[in-house]
Order: structure tokens, then sequence, then C-alpha cells
């Protein structure tokens, strides 16, 4: 399909550089074709005047677990074990594949109406996160949980269960896959050297939890003598790219090696707070020249998959912890949500900024809301006064998945209707 | 007039309960006439059937300076001086009267359309944000902000300024008048006793910023030999209802000495994040038994004024900062936000809850939103999930003042053309 959006106050990205241009665009099939200049033989299948609207690149959420959406809400202001055993846990036992679909559809639904496009996940039932995603348009890069000792039983048959679900949904060009061993905690050493090993052998990048918590890092100590930075390092595991969640508990010897082996970091603001790890050195960070992107974490933990919540959230606590205005500016964290995530992703050349030749993965802002109003500066918006729902139309790979805030690709209804009796079922 | 509001899921508060119940409201006249039983020879004027809608007290901002909301996002990631000489105070020097009314108009649409129907006000222009106030049907208390030494002219003529606008508005009943010394920092201690002296002739209240910045204690403790909160105290102004902003750089003395003058505390954390001044001491704060309630400060400084957002970062800066997934609670959150606030600005008899013979400021909330679904909890929704957009319809002092999203008071358009003008005249 080719689709012209016309008068669109648009972002354009060069480097560090963030610029607004009034202009239009044109999308033939799934990229963009061209911005400003009419492609010549150009027919619009679909015209969409946009005069009042911001056009971004669609946001990348990179690092949820999806499929934990209907857990939103049911286990707030616990003690972690209780939190984890006393609530979550035991869902997660009860827990059904259709149940996890489902539940990973309530999260492109979230996701789609507050302008994110694409998601980093890592998802413990094969074939439904995937499914969903192909269903609703989505694009996602999606790592099925790995936990495992050595090469026991666990690891095997997980690892096995990733590269079906890479067989499975091969034909889908908006699905990508990583490997996702879960954490320090949950696989060990000689597992992690499989997984490496596995990276190699197949070309996979991978995705992976790192250094969240106090418990995690003095464990990993007692452990290997080393902290989980280290530890991943010495596995093997940064020779392949690397997208590290959380990195909460991080000191400056493990940055120096970050950015080094170019791991790139996501940091989750929310759930970091949440459950009371504290806040990453984000500023240190961007100091060493680490790649940051930013993630919501699951429903669980957060509880919401709102990236424009999460941005507010990296532009405001940090200045906080620094006690000083300056970081994380407005721009960083727009970018931490565009071309840093798409670089995270291995997925640079592809999404993340509005240039010709790049996929179409666009969100349209309605601006005439008063928490963007008056106009003074819409990327500061995005972390200081936009909600997140002022997103009304979204495109991904070039198709129409979100129009005047209607969900076109998604039976919001059902979705309800499902996810409401999952928790009536098990929650 | 007489509404009828039918089958909503309805937030009932009873000391720190707060429980939900399926329930109908019977409003009579500006009041809450009856929870459940329909009152007798009850005629309804109005019947709102809210199934699927969350119903709860209208939401108080306990703090902010509403005429400054056309600057949002104008001047963000600044140095604290450039913000102030290069941006704010240029602005501010160019604003004329007409500005701060329109400005006090979009800051209250901003507000109703995230379920606030109260706010406390620190204005500079008399006559304005209190006449938006009185058409809008929004419920304010409003505090002229006063700054002088000794008997000056400028404190003396600003204090004449405050009684003539309380005279000029007396026969508004949704609006209150509190005495607003600017700061330890714009009002000397000679002003600070003369303040005391009006508030105990007029039986007034006082809102005052207080222990914001580290600045400001260091210069306190230099001029005064004290801090800010002994400061406020040897002056005589907690003898009298006393609502203090920020109560950033507090030590322990300054905690019991607020707690026994029965100080209130509005905690500001984006505003206090974003210019880089930190953290509050929450937590502590309600260790010590401190009334604490939430406001968003002006738009030049946080830039939102969405109470939801404020309620999401007060639950969870302090669990990062403490390292705990304790303190703040989203129940906190939300008492902070109603029945706190109420307090705090001596309104606790009549709003802050929903009960028989309180004023009718009441909000319902679509709960049929991704960000509320599925409905587990829907006070843990405000601080973890929500973005303040779920609120639908919106009932202060009995009148409905936003019925589907749309606020029957106030012109959008008109509010939106004069403050877009505003900043390309002054901006």
């Amino acid at each position: 399909m080719n689709i012209e959006i016309k008068n669109a106050l648009t972002v354009l990205q060069k480097d560090d550089r963030i610029d607004l241009k009034k202009t239009d665009v044109y999308i033939t099939g799934n990229k963009i074709a061209s911005i400003g200049q009419r492609p010549e033989a150009f027919h619009a299948d679909k015209t969409i005047e946009a005069e009042g609207k911001l056009l971004t690149p669609g946001l990348i959420n990179a690092h949820t677990h999806s499929y934990m959406s209907f857990m939103k809400n049911c286990a707030d202001d616990l003690p972690f074990m209780d939190w984890l055993f006393q609530r979550i846990d035991p869902i997660e036992q009860k827990m059904t594949d259709e149940d996890a679909y489902w539940g990973a559809n309530l999260a492109i639904l979230e996701m789609m109406k507050s302008g994110t496009t694409c998601f980093n996940d890592m998802q413990m039932n094969i074939h439904m996160t995937t499914r969903a995603v192909k269903e609703s348009g989505m694009r996602a890069v999606i790592a099925r949980g790995l936990v495992g000792s050595g090469n026991d039983e666990a690891g095997a048959s997980r690892l096995k269960q990733a590269y079906e679900e890479m067989e499975a949904f091969r034909d889908c060009d908006r699905l990508r896959f990583r490997l996702g061993p879960h954490a320090p905690y949950t696989c060990d050493e000689a597992f992690l050297r499989i997984v490496a090993e596995e990276a190699e052998k197949n070309g996979l990048g991978i995705h992976m939890h790192l250094s969240e918590s106090k418990t995690e890092l003095e464990n990993c100590k007692k452990d290997y003598g080393c902290t989980p930075i280290v530890l991943a390092n010495r596995a093997g595991l940064f020779d392949h790219p690397f997208v590290a969640a959380h990195c909460v508990q991080v000191n400056d010897e493990d940055l120096e090696l970050m950015k080094e082996k170019n791991v790139s970091v996501v940091t989750c603001p929310a759930s970091n707070m949440k459950l009371g790890n504290g806040f990453a050195p984000v500023p240190k960070m961007l100091e060493k020249g680490i790649n940051v992107c930013l993630g919501t974490d699951g429903a669980a933990s957060n509880n919401s998959l709102n990236l424009v919540h999460e941005m507010s959230l990296v532009a405001l606590v940090h200045k906080g912890t620094q006690e000083s205005p300056l970081p994380v500016s407005a721009n960083e964290a727009f970018r931490f949500v565009t071309v840093n995530a798409a670089k995270a992703l291995g997925l640079e050349k592809e999404i993340g900024s509005i240039e010709e030749g790049k996929k179409a993965d666009l969100v349209l802002w309605d601006l005439n809301r008063s928490s963007f109003w008056p106009v003074n500066n819409p990327i500061s918006a995005f972390s200081y006064s936009a909600n997140g729902t002022e997103a009304v139309t979204v495109i991904i790979d070039g198709e129409l998945t979100m129009e005047d805030g209607t969900v076109l690709t998604l039976d919001e209804e059902k979705i309800f209707a499902e996810t409401k009796s999952i928790m009536e079922r098990i929650g």
C-alpha cells in the first residue's frame, strides 16, 4: 500500500541532532520512499492529512515480558519475596499457553495505543507472543527465556524450543529472534558458555537480565568471584550482539567492559524503583558512551507498558539522584526509545528514525492536547508533559495498524474479555 | 441540580482504609445526599449510567502556579540560573494580567481532564486565576504571592492586593483564600512576622514554599542561623493552618517541629527532580505522622499538571531511594491527593472523600482502558499503570463540568488559540 502523510511536524534525526520540520512523507510498500519530495509516479492509496500532528518514528520498548500484562496491579507494595512467591509465581504456574497469548495481545494493544511499534521481549511460552505479534502487525524481537545448568535437560529443551519457534515464524519479517539466557542466578556459567556457542553457530544476538539487584550481585560474587557483567563476558556472551536489561548494580570496571564490548543497556526505571532495586547509573553510562535504551519491563513490575511514562521517569529520576537539572535530557530520552533501541536490536538500518529507505514504522501524535499545548518543544513534551495517549495513528511496516485512536488489527473487546476471565480463573 | 450516578465502582474511604463498592450515588444541589439508598422524593434531573466506571472523589492538587501553564516545555534541561534568568523570568516580565488569565484557563483544562477538581494556587496577578476558577466551575484555594522586607512598600501593596481579591470574590464559595508569603529568600523575618499577624487578625491559613533547595537552606542558615522550618515557626507562621510546599531539605528536628505544629507538607516530586533539588524524605514524614499531600508545582518546572502522573512518581521514587518495594504505597499516594489534601486546605469536612453530606466533587474514570485493564486493583492503577486520561466525567460542587471527555465549562479552542499567541508574543 502507498501512503502519503501530509503536513505533519516531522521529527528528523541525524547523529545526535533532532530537528522538526513540517513536511510530507511518502510510503511505498513497507518503506519510507521519500520525505518532502513526491516520488515520481507515486499514487497514494491512502492520504493522511496530518496538520497539527507530530510524526515520529515508532517507539521501541527494549525490554519487556508482554505475556504478563494481565497481572498489572495484582501485586504491589509488597516485599520482593511475597511479591514473587505469594503472587506472581502462583499465577505463572497456573497460566496456560493460551493465557500467555492473550496477555501478549493486551500488551500489544497498550503499546500500540501509546506509540510503540516494536518491542524486545523475553517470553516463556513459545508460539504465543510470536503469534500475537504476527497477527497484530506489530514488530518484535523475541527471546525464549532460557534457564539451565551445564548441559542439563532444562537448558537443552528450552534451547530446542527457541529454535523451533524461530523456524515456525521464519516467514514473518516483522519478527526477529535472539537467545535469552534469563539471568546469572538462573543460568550457570557452563550453560552461559553453551548459549555463547549457540549464538556463534547461528549468528544470533543475546538478550539477558544482568546486574538487576544487590542480591544478584552478591550471589554472583560468592559463586563466581566476579560481577555478573564480568561473568557474562567471561562466558563469551559479549562477543555477540548483546542487550543487557537493568544494569543497576554496575561498577566503573563493568561499565568500561560494556563499552569496550559494545553491550547495549536497557534501563528500566519504573521496574527498578518498584521492586526496590534503586537507580541504574545512567548518567555515567552516557558519559562512557554506552548505548542506552529504555524498557518498561513486564507489567508485573511496572505496571505500565507506556514508553512515554518511562521517558518521563528516565528524564526525571537522574536529575534527582545527581541533584542537577541536566541529566538525562529529553532529547536523550527520545533517542533511547528510537535510534539507540534500533541499534541495540541490530535494526538500525531498518527502523528507529524517519529516513528514506527505512521501514515505515511511524506514529502520529495529536498536538492539540493540553498535555502538548502550547507546542513549545514536542520532544521535551514526551519527557515532561505528555502521557502517551496522544498517539492517534500508527503505521508499522507500511501498514496502518491504528487510525484516529482505534487499533485496526486487534479485537479490543475480545482481548478485554479474555484477560478478565484469565485473572478470574488464576489471579 | 439533582444527579444520580448508577452502578459505579465507588471508592469509599474511612480513616486509612480504602474500600471499593459498586453502588449508586445521589447528589442534591451541591452535596452528596446519599450513597446506596435513594433519598425519599428524589427526582433525578440527570442520570449517569456508570457501569464499568470508577467513581472517586475529585483529586486535589495541593501546590501549583496555574498561570504558568503556557510555559510548559519552553525551558528544560538547563542549569537553574539559565532556566530562571534566561527563560522563565523574561517571560514573566512581559506577561500581562490577561496572559495569566489564559494560562490559568489552560491549567484548569488540563487538571479537569486528568481528574483534578480542586487546586491550591500561589499566583502573581490578582483577579486572574480567581476569575478563571469562578468561570470554569473549578474549586481552588488561592494565595497571592507575597514578597517583602519588614514593612516595605512591596510587602504592603501585595498584602493589600490579596485582601482586595478576597473581597472581590467573596460571593464564590468554590474559592477560598490563604496568605502566600513566597519563600524565606523573598520574604525577610520581619515581613514573615507581619504575615503571621495578618493571619491571626483575619483567621487565614498560609501557603508557602519552604526548604526547597540546598541554596535556600544554606542562605537561611547564614542569614538567620537556623533552617527555613525553624525560621517560619519563629516568625509565628506555624501558629496558623500552614501548608508547606516542597520540604526537600529538612532534618529530623524540622520534621518534629512540623508534626508538633500540624504543618501539612506538599511534596512535588517532578519539580524537585526536574530542577535538581533531589527527593523530599517522604517516608520519614509518614513515619512521623505528618500530613503529606501532593502537588504538581507550576508548568515551568514539571511540566505536567496531571496528578495521576505525580502519584506514579511519589509511589515510585521513594522505593528507589529507600531500595525497598514498600514506601510509598499506592494507597498512601491516593490519600495524598484526596483526604490528606482536603485536610491540608482546611476543607476536610467539605471535600476529599465520598461521604454523605460532603460537597459533590466527583470523578468517573473509564475502567475499559488498557491502562486499567484487567481491573485487578484500581487504586494501585493510579500509581502504577494509569495515565490520567481515563477521567471521563467530572462533577464539581454538584455541577457537571466535564462529560464523556468534553469539558463543558471552558472554551477549549479559544484557550488553545490564546495561549499559542501568548507564547508567540513573549515566549
